[in-house]
């Protein structure tokens, strides 16, 4: 097994034994270096957010005290949910390295594959609904004129 | 405005006029009553993943004690980006109610838009790249065969 891959292993691990959360691990690593571990931890603190991912980002970013997270590798046991891939995607994380499958999440009852699936179909309109568009649209060009702001 | 996305809005004015992070805000609302507020604090935090949905989920699954929020609407001054919807969905929340469209948040710099095409037209490949998949696969039977375990 990879050396990276090994160490988010080891995590999943943790989350199953404890029943801190489902069977994933996660770890962010920079010039051979680990920066930041992370594992499922929905149940421990009753967080829908804390899946490995997330909290391998959170952590890295806390500790490098940057959003920006583009030098660095993510090792994670499975293929990251949509919510995942996202942070992946905002903290500009360049290169994934993943072990199972939206499937094989699926055969452990997991809903990565269905929330992708949503999202693909758009199935995810019939929860979400429009309103008051325009004051919120205009949020934009009040941020569009601030100087100085910072792009993320 | 609609008595909850005014509450949203606020907030979103209250990251843009702090430099806090982007101009978006967020309410969880159940039984008409506000459970929890969220607003980006990715710039305030360091924290890609600190935006005004999620850390809205965070705040509301910490005050209810528990992951799931299916009880609950969500406000958000913008559509959720792919990050926020996915904890929408984790957080099984039914109903939600957006302002501002990707194309506004585009308008913004935001690339919101952008990780949603790279979603469906499967660019995120590009990223990921699978190593060690049986071993990694087979934590979920591990996971299947824990006794007393909790789906969410």
């Amino acid at each position: 097994m990879n050396k990276w891959m090994k160490i988010a292993y080891n995590e999943a691990v943790k989350s199953l034994n404890n029943m801190d959360g489902g069977p994933f691990g996660a770890v962010i690593v920079r010039n051979e270096e680990i920066i930041a571990t992370g594992r499922n931890e929905v149940l421990l603190n009753n967080d829908p957010t804390a899946h490995a991912e997330v909290n391998a980002i959170r952590k890295a970013s806390k500790i490098l005290k940057r959003f920006d997270l583009k030098d660095c590798t993510l090792y994670t046991t499975c293929f990251p949910c949509p919510m995942c891939l996202g942070a992946i995607f905002w903290a500009r994380i360049p290169i994934v390295y993943y072990g199972a499958t939206e499937d094989d999440a699926s055969h452990g009852g997991f809903d990565d594959k269905i929330f992708y699936e949503m999202i693909k179909k758009k199935n995810r309109y019939t929860i979400l609904h429009q309103i008051d568009h325009k004051k919120n649209a205009k949020l934009f060009d009040k941020w569009n004129n601030l100087k100085n702001k910072k792009i993320y």
